[in-house]
């Protein structure tokens, strides 16, 4: 997801701090962000948003997290959060790289990982979201009956996810390899994934938990 | 696969005990029914064995062991290595439940599973060959170094099949969700991989290791 700079987009954030936290002002206190205390699900990699915005808005007990370290794409996800008037959904500026210095342990229920960047040379493998270097954050913050729901229609990187996450000792709770051959009701689709699906690409779903 | 019957099976096997073992006569001495001791690798479920026959042709330096529970299968495989003069790979008339009973702890270095039957209900669950009941058996004739090779088309069982020996703790070398887009040179494809890749479908791929 490459947006065009805006030159506005920091002045445009800030005047949203209700909404979107840009300097760490609630690390350590995310539940300080929502009007009431609530389990916090988190989407990694928010994109233009309307996944979780959707999540927010069928489960309103519980409290929705949006990591994006793209702030051209963030203002997209203010603007619509503002336009829905939710309560129960906040964007953090944020390279996932920093989970642990932002979140408590255990502080977080659910990590969605929605069509991440694959970054497909080998020589980049640290930087995709499910290497061990990341799960080694979201092991940290994770609550003990947490998992971590993971999409994509990419190939390479759904067979490295599973690899890695084997490998980091993970259990998996589920695994589809055609998401969309039966799809169940509770799935809300991502714009890469409806982009994806309509290229004619399978969409994969792995659940796993530490 | 399915055979028709054929009353003088079990006669032709016998007549042909230097290549089949019908009666377990070389349970807990397999090496001895070789001319020499080489490494042992199974296939459980031969079908009509042109994999396991491939692969001995290829690997004079390798003790092949193709398990089949049908005699009526059997006969052909049986006839195939005549024809062939192959002295490396003999065949057991057994059901992989048997295993343990059959073979030493640690003799087996590889065990290949090729399009083994889905078994689709839930409550023929156990009767899948990546079952945990059949993994116990796996572990306990399987050498340190060794790994199951698991093939299939059937998306169900496969995505069963990562769960299940991902949660039976087992580590995944390999994961590939479409063999036949970038085939490796040493793949040797099975009848029912030539049947099904024909129709379509994707073929899976799984190593893991205990
Ligand atoms: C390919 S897009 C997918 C967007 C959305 N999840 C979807 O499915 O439509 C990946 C997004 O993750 C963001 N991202 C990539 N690496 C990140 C990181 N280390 N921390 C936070 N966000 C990241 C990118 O800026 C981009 O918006
Ligand atoms: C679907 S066929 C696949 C044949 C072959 N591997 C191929 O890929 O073309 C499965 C074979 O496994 C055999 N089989 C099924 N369960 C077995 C068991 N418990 N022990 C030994 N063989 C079994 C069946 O008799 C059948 O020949």
């Amino acid at each position: 997801m490459r947006m065009r700079n805006k030159p506005w987009a920091m002045d445009f954030l800030n005047e949203h701090g209700h909404i979107v936290d840009t300097d760490s002002s609630y690390a350590g206190n995310i539940q300080g962000f929502f009007p009431s205390k609530q389990s916090i699900h988190m989407e990694i990699g928010t994109g233009m948003g309307s996944f979780i915005i959707e999540m927010a808005k069928r489960n309103p007990g519980i409290n929705y997290v949006g990591i994006e370290l793209d702030k051209n794409v963030l203002i997209r996800v203010v603007e619509k959060v503002k336009e829905q008037e939710l309560d129960n959904i906040k964007l953090v500026l944020l390279d996932a790289r920093k989970l642990e210095e932002y979140f408590g342990e255990e502080e977080v229920e659910r990590i969605y990982l929605n069509f991440s960047d694959p970054w497909p040379k080998n020589r980049h493998e640290k930087r995709r979201l499910t290497h061990e270097g990341f799960l080694d954050g979201y092991r940290k913050i994770m609550h003990r009956e947490g998992y971590v729901e993971f999409k994509t229609d990419n190939r390479n990187l759904f067979e490295f996810s599973l690899r890695s996450m084997n490998n980091y000792g993970m259990a998996f709770e589920e695994v589809i390899l055609d998401l969309h051959a039966d799809e169940p009701p509770e799935n809300i689709r991502t714009e890469y994934e409806n982009k994806f699906s309509a290229q004619g690409n399978k969409i994969y779903r792995l659940k796993a938990s530490f």
